[in-house]
């Protein structure tokens, strides 16, 4: 359904309702304030609100949704707006919502290893809360110090941590949810097995913020691990890398993070972040960053040593073990950083493949063959035991995809070999404005239909981040 | 949409399109074969098809579903008969389709450690298949030698792993899917993250058959784990063995299996198998049996041992360790054989409750107290670990819930009682057709009228296993 242009342009005679719900002091309709909201992390893209709301509790956002279903106002929830895909860019105007005040730890619940948050809070802040406790909350994107959890639940987020552990997806028991005509519901129930009716809480992770707003979250923990070891691995052969990978996991281990960078990435990075602690020779080609955790430290020491031997058969350089605390803090963040750098270096388009683990080096491969013939510089990095590769690209003159007749051929080549490799377009992004013209080549009509299809069923009248995934 | 008369009593003129489609011999009207498909484990209940097909392929399927749809004819698919909710019951009579013909394992990928099975094929199988090679698929209902892994899919089963390996949804990383139209589409890619538009995956897992027909099934697999201990823990006071479920994942540990058995449930099982396995004294009220499995033998001895230190504070009794291979088979074959013994005992009634795990001495001694109040005998056993506790009712005269007036007021008390604790009414079984009356007890309207309607895009003639879960 098409929003009136009458309806956008008066819609501020709703701003006397909007500050009695939030509070004179929560709305926002200055051009600085709404500037502050018109963008995140991806590529360079800028869209303007009509009005910035920051309410306070799920009541408040239903009397909002409320008033724009009825008078059909388009609004975009929004977290810390760290997206990588611009789920939360308010790119049809009128209402964004903020949940920066909604952000309450409302109870950890140390006798069933479950904690209830409200979606404002940021994932860090969640996960040392925790880990006083002895617990333990997993997902861990990249931007886990700013990032908010109704954000990583928007775009089921993964990070390093998830091939052991699993992504965001994993760990959501139940959800309170406003949906667009206001109405509110819990998803679930707070339990760690449910087979009751179909699982809305599974279809509201990573349905990026287009079914309804999340408001509350009961997340499952698990107990804390007492130790981890971790170590960096270079290797003169990209493709030896990615092999290694896969042989790791067919050997039976099930390391707590196996990331790859590219040589060039972390060149970049490290000189971003002033650091030498990764020495770099010039035949490498890529680094694999190998962590174990868990109770028993001599068995994550024999294992470490086991996948050390292994490695070698894929001729790996020099192990470098991180010795303490302070070295893996600053391997972390050498890794935590690289996209932020090679951004910063020019490489704006970031695509967030995903392929079987084992496919990883053709994937790599064929990216580099895909920037030859389509003239674009590539690096490589990410979350390799998952199969998840983050694809940044340079090309001059270019700095974004979304409708960017220089760059979309490339892409739609690269997401051609992700699915001929039986694989898919985004593992932890989400589609959100800039992957969505790319979802047919992944879902056939009738999968799009459906999709859809649920769309319409949540909001009728598609004021909830229309356009985002897909255009109705 | 209501299915008129006519259609029904006229679809037998499609006899000749179904034998041209599935072959002569795999198209059943006698009374004899229809009667093998009128019944599962749940209850008593009986409920003849009119007809079953045993299609080959998700071609087959898709053809039948187009004569189906076109004509309104109630279609149920059905895996091995073994639910435990009536979800595959053809209670509407028309086509019941059997997946048995539908058994192939299709690849063991061991360098990606996935698994593609057509939905026939049995549990255990599978199971077995995959641990050849040394890889481990670790939802393992109590049915595993006789249930299809299609209908493990369809009501999200779980089992004794579960505590520590999670359930069916958390394996299943892509569906073939035919449509009610006839369509047929996959849900999703062969990938371990996928943030790439609506979770279809997870919305069909534990959709009950209602949503369309899984033909095909990407499984993720793990490595196996190479050691496990089992032992068995006597307790002489119910609400203290539920305490201590709690208190093991408090210290840190996490069971490979965590589970409960009522006394009466133990002497039943153990006269019924003819096991003096288990010692049996007159002070005992429950068992725990407590499993570890892991890849280092003194770490699970160590743990194990701790775990033993933790469990005296709760008054347990002399612990027993399963010395070898056949002492654990016994234990496990008590255990998996307990629902089918009580309900010989004239224990038809069962349901599947789940709160959060430190709830259940609560729940159980809500449950005793409903005995008493409703009059009916109980026994519990169940994924204690989880929070997921069977309930097995016998009530003089009442062999079955479905209708049934004597019942229906109990199960409301206990199916509140459970909502109270923050529980749900199913972990594990699904809604089926017994437990539908009951979902507005842990849903609201609104809720409800989001599945209604999700029903409705899959399945807008509401012919595929129509009046399960809820009525449209």
């Amino acid at each position: 359904m098409a929003v009136s242009v009458e309806t956008l342009s008066s819609f501020h005679q709703h701003l006397t309702a909007f500050k009695e719900i939030c509070g004179e002091n929560f709305v926002c309709t200055d051009v600085e304030s709404l500037n502050n909201y018109a963008h995140d992390e991806t590529e360079n893209l800028h869209f303007l609100p009509d009005i910035v709301l920051k309410p306070r509790t799920a009541g408040e956002i239903s009397r909002i949704m409320k008033i724009c279903n009825e008078h059909l106002i388009p609004v975009t929830p929004r977290g810390a707006g760290t997206g990588l895909s611009g789920g939360a860019l308010p790119h049809k105007g009128g209402v964004l919502i903020s949940f920066e005040r909604m952000n309450d730890i409302i109870e950890i619940d140390e006798r069933n290893l479950q904690v209830t948050v409200e979606p404002g809070v940021i994932t860090e802040v969640l996960q040392n809360a925790v880990k006083e406790k002895g617990l333990f909350y997993p997902p861990d994107p990249s931007s886990r110090g700013s990032c908010f959890i109704g954000g990583n639940i928007a775009e089921n987020s993964g990070g390093p941590k998830a091939v052991k552990y699993g992504v965001v997806k994993d760990y959501v028991l139940n959800l309170e949810l406003v949906l667009p005509n206001g109405d509110i519901i819990w998803t679930g129930a707070n339990v760690l097995k449910n087979s009751t009716g179909y699982n809305l809480t599974q279809l509201l992770v990573g349905s990026e913020g287009t079914l309804g707003l999340v408001t509350k979250i009961v997340l499952k923990l698990i107990p804390l691990p007492k130790f981890d070891l971790l170590m960096l691995v270079p290797f003169n052969d990209l493709q030896k890398a990615g092999a290694a990978v896969s042989a790791i996991f067919r050997a039976g281990f099930t390391p707590s993070a196996l990331e790859l960078v590219e040589i060039n990435a972390l060149k970049i990075v490290s000189k971003f972040v002033d650091s030498t602690v990764v020495p770099v020779t010039d035949d490498m080609e890529a680094h694999l960053i190998i962590e174990l955790d868990g109770n028993h430290q001599e068995t994550l020491m024999a294992e470490m040593e086991n996948i050390s031997t292994l490695l070698e058969e894929y001729d790996c350089g020099e192990l470098f073990f991180a010795d303490d605390a302070q070295q893996k803090a600053e391997l972390w963040k050498l890794r935590r950083r690289v996209a932020e750098a090679v951004k910063l270096a020019g490489y704006t388009i970031e695509e967030d493949t995903v392929v079987p683990r084992a496919e990883l080096p053709a994937l790599i491969k064929g990216v580099k063959q895909l920037g030859k013939e389509y003239n674009f510089d590539v690096v490589c990095y990410g979350h390799a035991g998952d199969g998840n590769l983050h694809i940044r690209i340079r090309k001059p003159g270019s700095i974004y995809s979304l409708n960017n007749a220089e760059v979309i051929p490339a892409l739609k080549a690269l997401f051609n070999l992700v699915k001929s490799l039986g694989g898919t377009i985004s593992g932890e992004h989400g589609i959100g404005l800039i992957q969505k013209e790319y979802m047919d080549i992944v879902f056939d009509e009738p999968g799009m239909q459906l999709m859809k299809g649920i769309k319409r069923i949540f909001d009728p009248n598609n004021i909830l981040n229309s356009g985002k995934i897909f255009d109705l």
